[in-house]
């Protein structure tokens, strides 16, 4: 079986969505799995001493636009939402939480905690809001408060974000096919080629 | 007539390197020429107060791998040079030289240039090689010497850049079609569709 792919993102990050949207049909074209594994982009922000791209003058408003232009490239919904960006411990720990659980509902989970801050603009660093998506998504609240409190899932995040760090990831989306290291949405039609030749 | 496309780009810039060897085709194939606008992305830098990308912890290795593995990509010779990156002053003024006395020859001119930083790794901040650049170019070497140093030209080059911050440009490659702005070499396919469709 050939290696999984990587995808590391940030809930907070509307490329990590939109690779999001694409990977896992890019990944079955070349027979391959995805392990997806959100982290928290803001402690790469630190190192590097960086704000975020929507921060900068002159590129804040450049992104802002590109955000809206690529999703409507893509043909996913998009509406940047109020506050952004956000901070996204909670959302990564349910993750973490529920990929203990069942990997494959785990993808959906994040798929609809994406949809829930980038379609419908819900606030997704109130770990309330976090609570309802998965209940949305077929958890138990309960369930899941408890859970995103454990002190296993906190570390399991922890880990993701400094091994992420340690491997020299910084972006989201970061994907990585057998050890290279691809950062962007744009980085797809690479990846794809990546994978069809086993590297260029 | 329709629009040219704008291609801004610096000349210590891979990224601007990669899209010079693609845009003219890209541009030809939906009957569109091309403006050429090197230009000194440091101005935008200083008002981003962000470091050049190399600069950065993380980011700085990501994007070395990265340069070379677009160039095998896109099928362009390339090999980091050192120093990089650089101050590209006397080889913007020597293109905005050549350009008022023919532009199609200016173009022939700064793939030149580009050849010479990116494959070959000659120093194009110090102007006595910019002006061997463009003595390969087929420009009398004193005519060079004295037109980088023409009131004008200086002018040239401070408006040029003047007028891209305040066009909200920041970046290499940026490229301009009919006022919609694209950054990046891998904005090229969001380009080929917005100039096939109008927009997306």
């Amino acid at each position: 079986m050939a290696n999984p792919i990587e995808l590391y993102f940030d809930f907070s990050s509307p490329y990590g969505y939109f690779a999001t949207t694409q990977i896992e049909a890019l990944a079955a074209k070349h027979g391959r799995e995805v392990l997806w594994r959100p982290y928290l982009m803001g402690a790469a922000l630190k190192v590097m001493n960086a704000p975020p791209n929507v921060h900068y003058p002159l590129k804040g408003d450049y992104v802002r636009h590109d955000f809206a232009r690529t999703a409507r490239w893509l043909g996913v919904p998009f509406k940047l939402p109020q506050p952004f960006p956000v901070a996204t411990v909670g959302a990564c720990r349910a993750y973490y939480w529920a990929e203990g659980k069942n990997p494959k509902r785990a993808k959906e989970l994040a798929m609809a905690l994406y949809k829930a801050y980038f379609v419908e603009g819900i606030d997704i660093s109130d770990p309330e809001n976090v609570i309802k998506v998965c209940a949305g998504a077929g958890l138990f609240p309960e369930a899941v408060r408890a859970g995103m409190n454990e002190p296993a899932v906190k570390e399991r995040l922890k880990t993701v974000t400094d091994e992420a760090l340690a491997r020299g990831i910084f972006g989201s989306p970061f994907i990585v096919v057998d050890g290279e290291q691809f950062w962007g949405t744009d980085r797809l039609a690479q990846v794809d080629r990546w994978l069809a030749e086993g590297g260029f």
